[in-house]
């Protein structure tokens, strides 16, 4: 309250609180009052508190997020993408390019991926481009090559959903959906989501706080769907020098606030090719449960975001790092995919 | 090009550039040289000539958009809704509540409105909300309500529409559909929108750039809808005083880019009643097109943003400003709706 | 508290707290427990209270300054910079070139700044420059040529200092000292500035929330100099399309905070020519108590920030906009200097 | 230039940047003409090419830095601070409290240090504090303490300045001399520490761009002091979680881009000591040279950031971390300083 506000304003906030189911609770010191509400955060929200009289400000303290909180449900969850666990136990690399362009460039990236340790394909049949002069992807046509190559492979696959209406078509081919940074917010979608019964990668937006993105998690849980991996994939800053600015710090943070899996995209946090190394290395130790990388069997022609995709001298790195750092941790690399994927 | 880059490194670079259909032109100085690049910039971006050796980096200068650019299209757009003109020659004023709540809340809310001066109304029925436990807007049962409330006031209305599945829907209603900034790079309803036939209102996305905001508008507009305004609504910052942080040079700035009108949403951009009457003002004297604004009969229990939405008091104030400053920017207040709407 | 607290943590809480002469005060729910501190805000901070058992987060509400609070000074206050008032009753514009070049270009400058209806000049005789190979400025010598300018004008000025060795040096010929945006936390600086008898304008930092910026003149009002002008000039953000982003929005949330008056620089904010004007009416009509303007009688060679200073022609819309949105205001343009200035 | 730019222009801009010494290259292309300068680019900088007619825009390419470029420098640096290395092939930890508070508190936390593998103590004697309200520090009586306590256990120390007018003073008793991120752009600071003879830590500005970062250690560099170490300690950004939030990128990107060595402060980062030992694997793993971490014997009464300060519990993990990671990067841990120090 302000340092002028009257005992009847006192009162007016009480009454209002009460009236609303709540329980408002005052404590009072020398120069200031200061009013603690128990109830529905959500309900109290409507009452537009902060307009009454004498009423200096109010802060929020509890989540808008329950399910995919860990206060109810301390234990670290596992998500498993056909067959393949993303958790606490592991770190599982996602390999593949960026976008899908023929079958022969997926099935030799889906090869690359495998050689750096990947037990996950990922692959893009439907692209966000910014511009919308720029290549939009294959589409279902693309979703066919990703269904080929896994046959091929044994690597089951994540793709990308753009909206709503996509949500059954693709889920019909993919073993887990990804969530772009674009469409963190695109609530219609993450409904659809919760009720597909497939995994879903859900990226953090480009300015999203980690609670926002938690708030996302909560509309496709809310559906009925808790099998949802975060990924941590850069965010916006004044920083130019790099595409993104890689928000390491998330790892640890969401994995203290929810018991889902978090992983990295090394690749599109940074937008080069040499930043991806180093940034795999410290997001492993930085307790991720996994990692997505961009690979490219031919960079210098990939229709989409070349300059940060992994080359064939880089995978036999990445391997060995994974492998040093997985064991540090006292982690394991997942096995890969036995059973029958699709 | 870096400094030790060899002839045959710039010479690559020319073959490549010359392969894709561009032509490069190679300005040399004493300790450095720079190729420049003309033809198709988004070929270009394919070519991943950052990776390529010699090569220290790449700038890229212009736009990835055209069809809403005003180098093509050097004279500023008017759009009109359901009648009313949004353009360079008038300051339009957009009010009603966030939310349609009731019919009653709403009719009082448009009366509101019309009093500050608006000829357009805006009320939300289907609402992105943050949290999946807010309150998420009444649906179709809005939508009719607001139809009610235009017929009964003779205000044409602008509604948000979420998912490209809406958009024929509530274009049925509507005389315009809006934007939210969390859907502004949502493409499946981008490129919905640009076949409905209806004017667009797009907002700013939180941490979009100008140059993505125009692209966004430019997905509408590749698709054959050239009627979309521009909203800036506030960018996100570290600063925590206000909700968001209102871009003010957004206006001048995209004006002189664009050729599509501009307005801005004080309401949204600050988040607190108290700042809805400065940057109003702000907003006319930088050259907005108009403004839209929150107004609720009784902001103490909205069910969205009552802290920002202006009360009866405000309203005489907003209305004699408006009309001032629109007369100090050589502009007039455009007339209300005189044609049957809808 | 955390929902898992103990009775007996919550009593450590209590405990620690009045042994530091604290009151705490214990509101209970039902899932829930909110403990509200009162007392000194900086010896709480030191208890570490966050790192106790059962505590779940400690949020500050009240604010790190007191002298330049308006909750104990309600009244807004006005400056006197060589009899020249900037304060709520008036609009005073400061302008003048960014960089002293020579006696002519700052003669020239100022005769500018009179036609733009200026009353006080600005002029940087010391450049903080990020890089070292940047024009650093002429130094002493540039404080005699804004000396020898002001006996020749009537106009007093406003230049910066870098340094707290300096201010003493600086203020012999200054009537009002500047504190640049990289010192604003430059706390030696801000000490010296206390003691030194003149007015000081304090521009925020790039990055510096309003807080912030009100907890810098803080410490220049504890040290005894009241007389501070808060200048808003551009934030760092993610948009590249301006050099800064202006925070209008921090103009009347920073009077609604501080008694302070807040003048703007549209010239730095935006970083371009033609943004000066819309930005300067912006301003105004925000209720900026003033403006501070780069003038240049020929920006193609300025030895500073040329591509955003005013030329010649600007000068006479300035004027005539400033007057009539000063009138707009309810405000009048400050009379000229009368007495000798010095 | 413009698409409308006439030949007179572009000859214009041509002959401007030849009177200035520079060359000018023009590209001409179908739609467009891009002219390419070579010469000095401050002297460039201010032709104010922007505004001249026909001209779109004005990109630089080139660095505001020679001195700690790895461009004329290819081998990356080593900076000797009282015997003890910091450089490519070590990991060198320093520890200790933010603030010296007594004779006891310190030895105590350079104990602890010691455990934890640190051969550099860290320790504040003069504090600059963002409200003029908190603990200040004990100034010249805390560097003696500092003094006192490496006789005591060998440590060699680095301790911040504030002040120009310190400098001198406060390398008598330190080793190395820490410039604080509000102080990154505090050039008359910078240009003091380029005349004085011992090794600096440049911590990273609040949002600082990486390459105003190193303009400011050229600062330092160009007055003749090459022992400048870079420290990245968490960048401004919308995320409240977090104090600030940790580039980890800027690790490889700064050394990438300078042959100085990079090191990382974990605690100041992160803000919260639960985030110290992840964000400290991180580092060494991205490739920092080193680590800065804040110890407290007893976090809970420490006057200056107790949240973030490691305790005892903390250190064998950090030592077994680090000792394990700096074998997996290929690199050694420091040996202790042997030789007489001060």
């Amino acid at each position: 309250m302000a340092s002028d506000a009257k005992p009847s304003d006192i009162q007016a906030v009480v009454a209002l609180v009460e009236s609303a189911g709540g329980e408002a609770f005052v404590s009072r010191g020398i120069s200031r009052v200061i009013i603690g509400l128990v109830g529905d955060v959500e309900q109290f929200a409507r009452l537009n508190i902060r307009g009454m009289r004498g009423v200096r400000d109010v802060t929020r303290i509890s989540a808008g997020y329950k399910l995919v909180s860990r206060e109810h449900h301390p234990a670290r969850s596992a998500v498993r993408v056909g067959g393949v666990p993303i958790g606490p136990d592991t770190v599982t690399l996602i390999a593949g390019p960026c976008a899908v362009e023929t079958p022969d460039q997926t099935l030799a990236a889906a090869r690359m991926a495998q050689r750096a340790g990947a037990v996950l394909l990922r692959g893009g049949a439907f692209k966000p481009r910014t511009s919308p002069y720029a290549f939009q992807g294959l589409g279902e046509r693309g979703l066919r090559i990703l269904a080929d190559v896994r046959a091929e492979t044994g690597l089951p696959f994540v793709t990308e959903v753009l909206d709503a209406d996509q949500v059954d078509m693709v889920a019909q081919y993919a073993d887990m959906l990804q969530v772009g940074a674009r469409n963190m917010q695109n609530f219609a979608l993450l409904q659809a989501l919760g009720a597909v019964g497939k995994p879903v990668l859900l990226k953090r937006g480009l300015s999203a706080t980690i609670e926002e993105w938690l708030m996302a998690a909560e509309y496709i849980a809310q559906r009925g769907n808790l099998d949802v991996v975060l990924c941590e994939r850069g965010i916006r800053t004044f920083e130019t020098a790099t595409r993104n600015t890689l928000d390491i710090s998330a790892v640890p943070v969401a994995q203290s606030l929810s018991h889902l899996p978090v992983i990295v995209d090394p690749s599109h946090s940074g937008g080069r090719r040499d930043l991806v190394l180093p940034l795999s290395r410290a997001a492993v130790v930085a307790g991720a449960d996994g990692l997505v990388v961009d690979v490219h069997p031919e960079p210098s022609v990939a229709l989409c975001d070349g300059p940060q995709a992994l080359i064939a001298d880089d995978l036999a790195v990445l391997a060995r790092d994974l492998r040093d750092l997985t064991g540090f941790m006292g982690r394991q690399l997942p096995e890969p995919a036995t059973v029958p994927v699709g």
